[in-house]
């Protein structure tokens, strides 16, 4: 077996996370927690796979605007679509996060869950990311690939958390990250069940369920995990809530926040970033007791070697 | 190890198991289905256990209500509290599935996920059903533990997907069935994030966040699980969504249909339980390829062996 966390470099936040499993795990220790309650959660844009410039979701929702505009040329003249059409980032960044979010679901309503899968498949397979110049689901972070195979290996269970719409998550999350569908909680849109030659099939609807971010994510963790993690990874203020949720439980926890520092291998940002701030949780980490990683610091790789 | 379905009679029910568990884990068969997708779902009340007279989350928030009662008595006088303080079943009835539901849900508004998980398992550990005499958790049928072993052996991933709410039976379902609380889908009440001294708090609310019921139960899978199952069980028109999306998929697939016949060694009821009646899917189950499953002919036990 390789040595866990290869790609992290010796330091706090890597002797952390080493210290915390060893703790958690050990049978008769004062911290010992039984495998079925240590659970996991992680982020997904910007603490699982890279955020910029825009998260995957809005770059998988043009795609799908480009395709609706031809079929409908009114949309190229139409905010919010004109701006997604013409890749204008600066007119997106200013819908905030949940106004860029409601858009890009909307965008694959009409859809039954399995063509919508279908076409996120193909799309992820064949779409390559605008600087790195790879696929996205190549642009993963290499350290957290890591942690994520750790943490399974010492019992763990890990789920995603994530402001990202669950069924693109779920349509790589298993192969990419080990981790199966229904262990993917996400921002959802209403479905409505319809019964399409005899076969009865579930189909998107445009309107917003659940949009997955701050305090939402601790009510969904409620509705679909249904145990206060042990665990909490996230990069953003919209991860603040499930940290400290994370935290506030008994016995020994562990929140970490990702903080993207390092411009040369990545893109450094936090509080600037307006599709995703973080401002609160990076000012108040130490109050809360949250691990900052810094990117240029503890990760010896950012990305998985070359494909 | 013991042989498989040893609870259940020699037969068509048990045979169609059988075969389409052996079916969809033969490695190179024209049925064979990977075990990540090997999902089976199971309705929990009449399904998993006994629903009479009254589903057990009624039950439990009688006994809520009556404390709530001594501390403010003008719920004796109100409909619908009235009713379930009397243990009025008639006029229970009256109020529906969803309507009687609603009531039993509300009951436990104002309390943490952890306070309420507390109260249930003491609730569950202490209180005996009115006729059996028995624990509820000891009035599961034993035949469907036996089922869901089977099917785990088999590399399945077993689900529940029940009206009833998610919290009481996460609280009871990990060591009675076997089935973790995230693999638990149920019905919800909305919940507020609270900050009390410092930590934060999941508490329930009196509103309903979703009624897991008939065709909801299909837009639940989609939520929670994000993939269609192979193996659907239920015992009620609120299942038969379910049941029929479950068959609608491509390559082998089962839904199964407890009809409560036997009033000897349980219940026999159908269509006139008011609170979760059972019409279309008995009469059609022909039509759509249920497999119905007789709790007189098919079932050498029903419940566990005494305790």
């Amino acid at each position: 077996m390789a040595p866990p966390l290869a790609s992290w470099r010796s330091g706090p936040a890597r002797d952390a996370i080493l210290d915390f499993v060893e703790a958690v795990t050990a049978q008769g220790g004062a911290d010992f927690v039984p495998p079925p309650e240590r659970i996991a959660v992680f982020d997904n844009d910007g603490t699982l796979w890279c955020e910029q410039p825009v998260q995957v979701q809005v770059a998988f929702a043009q795609a799908r605007l480009h395709q609706l505009a031809d079929a409908d040329p009114t949309l190229r003249r139409r905010q919010p679509y004109k701006a997604f059409l013409d890749h204008d980032l600066a007119t997106i960044h200013t819908l905030g996060k949940q106004g860029v979010f409601e858009v890009a679901f909307a965008a694959h309503s009409g859809l039954t869950v399995e063509a919508f899968d279908k076409l996120s498949k193909a799309w992820l397979a064949t779409t390559l990311h605008p600087k790195f110049k790879r696929r996205y689901t190549e642009l993963v972070y290499q350290p957290q690939l890591e942690l994520l195979a750790h943490l399974r290996e010492n019992g763990f269970k890990t789920f995603i958390v994530s402001g990202g719409g669950a069924d693109l998550m779920r349509s790589f999350a298993e192969q990419t990250y080990g981790i199966p569908p229904e262990q993917v909680v996400g921002s959802s849109v209403k479905t409505e069940l319809k019964e399409i030659d005899g076969e009865l099939q579930l189909m998107k609807l445009a309107e917003l369920q659940s949009f997955d971010d701050r305090e939402v994510k601790v009510q969904n963790i409620g509705l679909h995990i249904g145990r206060r993690p042990i665990l909490a990874f996230g990069n953003s203020d919209g991860d603040l809530a499930m940290m400290r949720y994370t935290l506030s439980g008994a016995g020994r926890r562990l929140a970490l926040l990702v903080h993207h520092d390092d411009d040369e291998r990545e893109v450094a940002y936090d509080r600037n970033f307006r599709l995703s701030p973080l401002v609160e949780a990076l000012d108040k980490a130490g109050d809360y007791g949250i691990t900052v990683v810094s990117v240029a610091k503890d990760w010896a790789e950012v990305f998985p070697p070359g494909a």
